[in-house]
């Protein structure tokens, strides 16, 4: 079969591979309808993550129809159609058993991680039975790619840890795919304000089409004077960090008021600074999570049931064999206007 | 009367002031019959908290007898045996009235910082109504003066927002008045381990008493070792940092188990590094609270029934008269095996 394979830091080849195989009795092998690419894929092959390996196929996001199923495999049968997740869930240890699949004993992140990912024609998915969800009949299979990471990421690590409610103020820093997802899933809570915070205008005025109420050009004006005006002086309740360098941590810690939350969503490589000698008295709360997609059902039902449209978010569609021109528009975001980019295999 | 007085850093003196009177119809004057030195007081001798300003006295904690009601005080009247709580609460503003007393826009903390404090024979007492707490016949005053500042503090700041809960395993930094105040607290839930950490040998054999199950000197042994080892290298659910500085708060972030909280209740006076590369993807919480004392109607309940005794805490006893002496005592906590000292003014 034909996979995106990782050759180590800033290399990368569309070639031949062998299609997996059953190795376990809990696994099932998908053959990938739609996939897509992910920034932590460009993280990986800029050399951040570096338990990759050379050889490994990277992605961890699509659908598929099931191909063959382990013997152990209860919930899934050959030609069913499926959503993977991007955290594989064992379902029986201590984490998984509390809801905390991000930290799954024997899972967690491991596609396109550990194990090889789904920007191939084939994957092998480790405990098929928690990691896998089926598509209801007449759901938009491009939409649903979006429900493998960026739209449970989006809900749980930003809007949920942050604790959206209803007429309350909240800014988003980042408004790339993660934080335009952040966006769209706050909505769900009714917040009186929405203030998306970014460097590139284009992004900006799609986070206007997506409901923000405001925005910030953080190229043009700054950030933190243009909030507080915009507040009052007084803040946001929840400040959503969804770019993961210290510069825009920090800027979460600055605007956020009295008793909020900061949810941090990005992947950060380095520490921030912690201003404690000013937050230690205000009452604030800061969270960090890996996505867990223990929200996947859930955000299946709000597609389903059109309170949300996450097909908003795809800008480029390309086949699977124009891998390496996807990662390109992908990859220069700013010059192509691109959000997230559908590969397809059908 | 007789207070004792600030005079910038280094400088304090017990002298005479004026009788404090009714400024306010919602205030109250109060005179102190019990009253102590809290670490935040040091740290205002140090100069470390600027707004406190030459001639200011000093002391937020107290408990004592009304000696006269402004006009539109109901709850009380003079002849009342009544506890002080450190925050000043209005009980109509926003942030009252969700609760967050400490951010009250008319109040918060203010006794012995903004305004003259309990370490006097009289105190005024702003919004009396709803600041002061009625004592219960019977009661021991001396544990009650705890639950001015310490109890409320140590509870709310550290074991509610550290989420501690049965069979958790916490860890404590820092066996200081406040410290203990949280591992008392923390009690109520049966947390499977308590481990109290601190570079003082006497208090953390204090601890023992009070009900830690392990202690770690950070004086002879290396904290996190030590700690990763008696946790299996989990960590632990709850870290609570009752220091104040760093390091103690740097070492919380290095201890935390996935899916923990970290409860700062320092009051810090730099920044701390936050290791945002390893906790990015950790799932944590870290929580920052300046003590809404939102908790004493229930601490007082525990008090009485006997499920808190906070007079645990209480090593020393002086004359209010003697206060220069008392604060020589509590200053060298180390070398007078000090906690908390009492102020008799009866």
């Amino acid at each position: 079969m034909k996979a995106l394979v990782y050759h180590g830091p800033g290399r990368k080849s569309f070639e031949d591979k062998p299609q997996p195989v059953i190795q376990q009795p809990t696994d099932a092998i998908v053959r990938i309808t739609k996939t897509t690419i992910c920034g932590t894929d460009l993280h990986i092959l800029k050399g951040d993550v570096p338990e990759v390996t050379d050889g490994r196929i990277l992605g961890h996001e699509g659908v598929g129809i099931i191909e063959e199923t382990g013997a152990s495999v209860a919930n899934f049968k050959k030609g069913d159609h499926v959503l993977i997740s991007c955290i594989t869930s064992c379902g029986k240890c201590e984490y998984c058993r509390k809801g905390m699949y991000s930290h799954c004993e024997d899972g967690g992140w491991v596609l396109g991680h550990l194990i090889d990912g789904t920007q191939a024609e084939y994957v092998r998915i480790p405990h098929a039975d928690t990691s896998l969800y089926r598509i209801p009949a007449g759901a938009d299979e491009e939409a649903l790619v979006m429900l493998s990471d960026i739209l449970p990421t989006g809900y749980e690590c930003g809007v949920l840890n942050g604790k959206v409610s209803p007429g309350s103020t909240i800014a988003i820093v980042g408004a790339g795919p993660i934080g335009l997802a952040a966006l769209l899933t706050a909505r769900f809570y009714s917040p009186a304000k929405i203030i998306m915070i970014d460097l590139d205008e284009n992004r900006l005025q799609v986070a206007l089409k997506f409901g923000a109420t405001h925005t910030i050009n953080s190229s043009k004006e700054p950030a933190l004077g243009t909030l507080l005006e915009m507040t009052g002086n007084r803040g946001v309740d929840t400040a959503i960090e969804a770019v993961g360098i210290p510069s825009t941590f920090e800027l979460c810690e600055a605007i956020i008021s009295p008793g909020g939350c900061i949810a941090n969503v990005g992947v950060h490589g380095k520490p921030a600074t912690l201003h404690l000698q000013e937050l230690w008295a205000k009452n604030i709360t800061i969270t960090t999570r890996l996505v867990d997609t223990v929200t996947t059902p859930l955000l299946l039902k709000t597609v389903m049931s059109e309170k949300l449209d996450p097909a908003l978010l795809i800008t480029h569609r390309f086949r699977l064999t124009d891998i390496l021109q996807a990662y390109e528009t992908f990859s220069h975001a700013e010059k192509e206007k691109s959000l997230k980019v559908i590969l397809n295999n059908d």
